[in-house]
């Protein structure tokens, strides 16, 4: 294997690159100009030692705290919980919601032995009694394994005394009936809103 | 912008790959051990270094000679012509070709100020003229400049007094007649074969 065989094979690795996809990125990056690579490089290299979980919500962050946790002018009264950290980027890029937020670290799946303590449960249950939060959102992904942990929380949340709520679900914008399953239509029905 | 999204960035600007996609694969690199990214990072730094093209035939090598050229048991009367160095891997995965190679560098494309100078050309014609070849197997791509260019060459190559061929044209296999182009559809009647 030479060096451009080997590139390719590394980002073969990556989800949802394909052989051939690697290869035609492998290809562009030596026909690029040296510093493109170079600068990839350099952005691999300090990846970990930039990038760590910010201590209050979990979120990807360079700083001692990330910058929504940092911000004075969030919503503290609303704390929406995410599977992941890469969740709280998504979440942000709608511009529709405004509080805070909890990266629970997964989903409760009991056959790979992930129970409550290997999830920010603990935390999450400590930052709503003694915090002033009103409401908690429910995000996690509408799965099995999400729609479980949710209920779970759930459970524990309501003996707080706070408002828990979980992201709708349903028919995507733009979406067609015809191509929508069985259970996501069953959910459209279910969560209908009066109009 | 932190060091994930600069990552992702990034790789945002290689081929064929989305925002979504690059965010994913920098996330991806996150949770990996950070020997993946360290790694990935010494390939792209030793890459330009290591990679060449091969002085004989123009695909990429690391060697004074790419294996193909270097090879004795390879048919030296062959010689198939290729628009790029990374069209040679993709003829040899095929196990169908045991000759040599001649990379093009391009096709002639007149508006972008790409003429025959611009291409391996002359230095094609002089290994025709020097070396024993029988046959020239044109291959590149069946498109409207790879059709030109195959042309354009096989008017100087017949001069060279040497067999001028093309890669046949039609439907790919396994594809549908239902959803094949009209032009495919026109070359696989005109290419069509006795049987």
């Amino acid at each position: 294997m030479n060096a451009l065989e080997e590139l390719a094979e590394s980002f073969s690795r990556l989800p949802g690159i394909g052989k051939k996809s690697a290869s035609r990125m492998a290809v562009y990056i030596l026909k690029s100009d040296p510093s493109f690579a170079k600068n990839l490089a350099n952005e691999l290299l300090t990846l970990h030692q930039r990038i760590h979980p910010c201590p209050h919500c979990g979120a990807y962050t360079e700083k001692d705290l990330c910058y929504i946790c940092s911000d004075p002018l969030r919503d503290k009264s609303l704390l929406c919980v995410v599977e992941q950290p890469q969740d709280v980027q998504t979440i942000e890029s709608s511009h529709e919601f405004s509080g805070l937020f909890h990266v629970l670290g997964g989903v409760l799946a009991p056959l790979e032995g992930i129970g409550p303590e290997q999830l920010s449960i603990a935390p999450l249950l400590e930052k709503v009694r003694s915090e002033q939060i009103a409401e908690v959102i429910i995000a996690t992904n509408p799965t099995v394994e999400g729609d479980t942990t949710a209920m779970y929380l759930q459970r524990l949340l309501t003996q707080c005394n706070v408002k828990v709520s979980r992201l709708a679900s349903g028919l995507p914008v733009g979406g067609d009936l015809e191509y929508a399953d069985k259970l996501t239509l069953q959910r459209s029905f279910r969560g209908r809103i009066s109009m």
